[in-house]
C-alpha cells in the first residue's frame, strides 16, 4: 500500500486539534507518528503548538530517528522512541504521545506498583480488548537520556497498547491514525477513572 | 408524519460534536439513534468517532437490530439495547448512549444501592419531572452478552428516562432528538453533582 | 436612546455559547435577557438550546413576563423574575441566569449560612467592586412558585449584582449585556474557587 | 528588526482565544502584551473580553504604562507590571498575564511558604528548563497599588520566567508570543497537577 502523506498529516492534524483542546498537549508537548514504509514515518516536528497543526509542520524520519527526506524541522528528541517502537513492531501503524494530567497523577500515586490498573470498565473494549476485565498499564521511570527512555518503554511493552512514563505522559499505538487515537481517547478516560475513583 | 432522514442525521452529528467536545464520547464510545417508523430507526454506524460524524455515518436498522437496507456499514452490538427500547414503547422517539465519567464514577460508588438518588436539584426539571424532589437512576450490571444487557435494561426501566449501566455509561431517551440531547445534559449535569456534591 | 434588537441578541447568542460550552447552561437550562424599554426586555424563549441560539429564539416581553409583541414563542416560567429585576431597579440594562455546577455545589455546602462568601480574591474586581475584600453572594430557597421566587430573589438583592438560588443556578445582572457577560464568568470563577479552596 | 503589528496581534488573538475556552480569562481578566521595541510593547486594552479579542482591541504603550500612538482605548492599570519587566529585561520579548484557577489556589495554599514547588515534571522542560528536577514560582501578595505590586513582582523574579500573585494570577514571559503562550500553558498544567497531587 503507498503511503497517503496528505491523509496521514489530516489525521494528525485533527487528532492534535481534539487532544489539545481537551488540555492533553499543552506547551507545544507531545508527538505524533504514523508510519510511512518498513522504516521510515511522519512525525510532528519539533517545537510546535500542537493544537493548531499545519501540513508542514510534519518530516519523515528514519528507524533511527534522522530525517529522511530534506527538510527545515528538527525532529524532538522523543523522535527516537517512536523509531524502536515502529521497528520493534511492525504492526504498529502509528503512535500519539499525550501529557495527560490525570495519567501523570496516577503515576506518582501508583509509583510503587509500577502499574495503574484499571477494572471492569466498559471502556477496556476501546483498547480492542474483549477478554479480560483487569489491564493495566506500566509505568517506566522518566530517563533524561532518551536512549534509555527507549529502551525502558520498550522492555515495558505488553498486549495493552500503551506505556506510561512517569509523571511526564503515555505513548499509545495502533495499526493506523485512527486506532491510535481511539487509544489515546480510551486511556484519557480510563486515567481519569483511576484517579477519581472512589475508594472503598 | 414522513422520516426527515436529512434533519434526523443532523440532529445526531450536532448531539454528538456537542457530547464529544464535553468528553462524553471518547475512543469513539457511545451510539444515537432516531426512530423512523414504528419497526425502523435510524442509529450510528460502529466504530465512528461521535464528535465528527458526517452525514452517511448512519444505517437504518430494525427491531431485531438488523440493517433494514442496503448498507456498507456494521450496526454496533448495542443496537439490540435501542431495538427493544423502541419495541418496548411506542412513545420513545430517539436514544442517546453517552460514556459519562462521573456517571461510571456514581455507579461504582451506588453499586450496592442499585440507583443514584438527585435530590432537591432544579435540573430535574430537565426531564419534564415536575412533581418529585426525589428521583433516581437504575443501575443494571454490565452483561456481556447484549440480549442479557438489553432485557436488564428493560427490565430496570422507570418514568425517569434513563438507565445506568454499571461502570459503563447510561442511556437515555426521549420522544425525539431534541428531548433526549436536554435528557442526556440534564443527567450529565445531575450525574456530575451527585458525584462532587458535599458530604454531610 | 433606541433598542438595537440585532446588537442585543447576537450578544445573548454568542454569551450563551460561550456559556454552554463552560457547560454552564446545559439541557436548555437558564435564560438570557437584555433591557429593551423602560418596560420591554428581549429574552430567549423557553425551550432552547442555549448553544445553538438563532436570531429568532427571543421574545419582547413587558413587566409582568407577558409578550410585548405577536410571537410564536412562549416566554419561560422565570421570565417574572427578569421582570421583577428590571422593574426593581431601571440601572439594571441585561440579566443573565446560568445553572453552573459548583455554584449549586456552593448553595448546598453553605445552605445554613444562606451566603456563599468569596475573600482576598482578585477577581472581585470583575464585579466592578473595588473598595472591599469580602463579599458574598445571598442563597434563596427554590421556591417551585415563580412569583415567591421572584420575590425571595428581591428580597435579597444586595450590592453584588447576584443572587443565587439553592441547587439551582444563579442570577446576575449588569447595566448591559458586555458588563452582565463579566459578572457571570467572574461569578463562575469565584464559585469554583470556594468549593474547591484549600481547607485550613 | 521591525515590530509587526499584525503578526504580534495575531498571535495575541489566537492565545487569548486559546486560554479563554480553557477558562483561564475569565470576566475581561488578565491581559497579553508582546514588546514593539526598546521602549515601547503592543498591550491588550483595559476590559476587553480576551477570548474575543479584533485587531483594533491593542494599544502601543511606552515603559511609563503610558499610551504610545494616538488611541481611544485605555491602558489597564496593570500595564505598569508590563512595563516594568519589559525596563528590567531587554531579553522579554512577550507578557501574558492569566488568572488560572488552579494557581490561585495553589497560592492560598502555599502562601506560608511563599512559593509553589514543581518536582520531577517533565513538563518543567516546556520553562526551557533542562538542568533542573525542582523549580519553584514565587508567590506575591496582591497589593493593590499597581506600582507596589510591580515592585514586588520584580523583587520576585527568578530564572523561572512566572510570578504568582497571591489569588490573583500569574504573569509568564518569553522572547516572543509564541514562547511566552508555552510558558503559560506549561505553567498552567503544572499549576494543576500541583493543587491535584497525591498527597503521600
Amino acid at each position: 500500500m503507498t503511503f497517503d502523506r496528505e491523509k496521514a498529516s489530516l489525521d494528525m492534524i485533527q487528532a492534535g486539534r481534539a487532544f489539545y483542546q481537551f488540555g492533553w498537549l499543552l506547551g507545544t508537548s507531545g508527538n505524533l507518528s504514523v508510519r510511512a514504509s518498513d522504516s521510515t514515518f511522519l512525525i510532528t516536528a519539533s517545537g510546535k503548538n500542537k493544537g493548531e497543526l499545519q501540513t508542514d509542520d510534519f518530516l519523515l524520519c528514519d528507524l533511527r530517528a534522522a530525517p529522511a527526506e530534506p527538510t527545515i524541522h528538527k525532529p524532538s528528541a522523543e523522535t527516537l522512541v517512536h523509531s524502536l517502537l515502529y521497528a520493534a513492531d511492525p504492526k504498529i501503524g502509528a503512535i500519539f504521545h499525550v501529557h495527560h494530567l490525570d495519567a501523570a497523577l496516577c503515576s506518582t500515586r501508583d509509583e510503587a506498583e509500577g502499574e495503574t490498573v484499571f477494572e471492569g470498565l466498559e471502556m477496556i473494549k476501546g483498547l480492542d480488548i474483549w477478554d479480560r476485565e483487569r489491564i493495566s498499564v506500566p509505568i517506566v521511570p522518566n530517563h533524561l537520556e532518551i536512549p534509555k527512555l527507549a529502551e525502558a518503554i520498550l522492555g515495558a511493552m505488553t498486549n495493552v497498547p500503551s506505556v506510561m512514563v512517569l509523571r511526564h505522559g503515555f505513548y499509545a499505538w495502533g495499526q493506523n491514525a485512527f486506532e491510535a487515537r481511539r487509544h489515546v481517547e480510551t486511556l484519557a478516560y480510563l486515567f481519569s477513572y483511576a484517579y477519581r475513583r472512589p475508594m472503598s
